[in-house]
């Protein structure tokens, strides 16, 4: 019996329940020569497959309606015809919001349950990692004692790129939306400041006293008005990384913000959008340095694990509401 | 008798004369060892000298109050005690909006009125020219075949970037606001299409029709609505040269547009502000390039010489009203 999720609807705003089918189908998977047949473990739940819900144009194609819903899944082999993959092994990539599926063994990476927990090839040594590492240090190009704001500071991947940020010697100011992740921030992640954006009601001031001389990079998760908050406080030849910009995804209407380019040309700054598989050519170093880093325990993360296949638009759904903590990850 | 404008007030919006306060000294200027007198011939007046009349934090300090006001200038050495200038060169530079002026020789180039005419060291051969195959060239980084919009096209900057544009093997499409000044891109300058704005009541159809690939890059004089309708064409790996934002620097609220953010992520896309002094060391093979091309017939310019110290604030002033057909110069 398998299970698989499909997009009913493209979502109007805030994506619901009554966007998602479930289906599920008796029939037993048989596969192929080349084939793999695989259970899935652990489901990625991502704010930016909120922008593939849509129909507009961007870097992915859509998901088609009807269809499944793809994201970053752990599966474990449970039959092979397929030489590069045996029974039992754990591999790493995109597919299907599905209970079992057939796979040719494209795209497939194998992961090491030695080495890190399985959930943490969806995070840490992951895209999240690898979206942090390969943002904050190509984009970014960070100096010692330059300073860093991180806006979905807690975030998976805002965690990460803050904690990169002290190994390489800046002053990393995080930006989240409760105390108690604030708290984390500084206690679990090391940030030197936190700002809580619901409490804090000028922002622009709040920066100004935390970053006292100037931002020199932001890591962008959010858009939005605290990026404008940011803005106004940027430095000459300031970077900006344009990670994503979860404030504004659920918009039904384009959103507006303060107009960047005076800012822009008054500090000959930089703004770059960028998604990870830009720099898949830095993957392997990336990799390396995130499990060393790891194993030196100088990289710590959080994860949010919810439980079950049927739960898997549940925990997509709450990564708008900030219920997550570090990654959000479904697991089977 | 020497005569000076000074920055009387720090204009509230649009610049007004009596944000300017002239002042005649009737003393002679005595020059001391390794000082020259200089007389003032052509003075350039630039868009972006409003952002020097606000105490804002920027790239360059803010004018100060009561002092005079400066910007490109081409000057004759009239007294020399400087071994470098004798008396009859010609010299461009940062000077004083003053008639004569007394200076140490640093940050003067001799300019050579035999190669082109004297204005057009502050245009085509100066900082204009500079910026737009800076800009162009250095953030940009075109390539033959790709689509090229440019805002403020009929400006300055702007038409020497449509050009160099086509040289280089671009689709060039322009944007400016009468339809004489399309008429000019077109006849003139040699762009494929342009746009009026004033007229088109859809912007953002007009761009997605004159350009049916999408933009690969833009280069933006405005900010604004304009640069709003631009973007939401814009293709993957887009790069937008953030040159100036003269639609909205009079703005007396710090101005709101469409989030950026969405767009450049969606498109793994590339927003730089920058200055021409960034590329200082460019200038000596851009100045070559560009004197090859304008010798070659290649390059054509356009100046607005408005007559007479007196209306250097005038002609200043009506930058904001787009009276200007390419680079604004005062002629003394």
């Amino acid at each position: 019996m398998t299970k698989t999720i499909l997009l009913k609807n493209r979502p109007e705003g805030k994506p619901s329940m009554s966007d998602f089918e479930f289906i599920t189908e008796e029939s037993e998977n048989t596969i192929s020569k080349g084939e793999l047949l695989l259970e899935t473990k652990y489901v990625s739940v991502d704010p930016y497959l909120r922008g593939r819900m849509s129909d507009a144009k961007s870097y992915v194609p859509p998901f088609q309606l009807n269809k499944p819903i793809q994201s970053g899944v752990i599966a474990k082999v449970i039959e092979s015809k397929n030489d590069k993959f045996s029974v039992g092994d754990a591999v790493s990539g995109l597919l299907n919001w599905q209970t079992q599926q057939i796979s040719n063994g494209e795209g497939l990476t194998k992961v090491d349950p030695s080495k890190a927990p399985l959930s943490a090839y969806l995070g840490i040594l992951g895209m999240t990692g690898l979206t942090a590492y390969t943002g904050l240090t190509e984009i970014g190009k960070p100096k010692a004692g330059e300073t860093l704001v991180v806006s979905g500071a807690a975030g998976a991947v805002g965690s990460v790129v803050g904690q990169i940020g002290k190994i390489l010697g800046l002053k990393v100011i995080g930006i989240a939306g409760t105390d108690e992740k604030i708290e984390l921030l500084k206690s679990k992640f090391g940030f030197d400041a936190g700002i809580n954006y619901k409490t804090t009601t000028d922002m622009k001031a709040a920066i100004a006293e935390a970053a006292p001389n100037g931002v020199d990079i932001y890591f962008d998760n959010v858009g939005g008005p605290i990026s404008d908050a940011i803005l106004v406080n940027i430095n000459r030849l300031a970077r900006i990384i344009v990670c994503g910009a979860i404030s504004v995804y659920n918009d039904t209407e384009a959103p507006k913000s303060l107009s960047v380019q005076p800012f822009l040309v008054r500090n000959s700054a930089l703004m770059q959008g960028f998604i990870v598989s830009n720099y898949a050519e830095k993957f392997p170093e990336a990799m390396k340095q995130l499990a060393t880093w790891l194993a030196e325990d100088k990289l710590k993360y959080s994860e949010t694990i919810v439980k079950g296949f049927d739960n898997i638009p549940n925990g997509f759904i709450d990564l708008f509401e900030g219920k997550n903590k570090g990654k959000m990850v479904v697991e089977l």
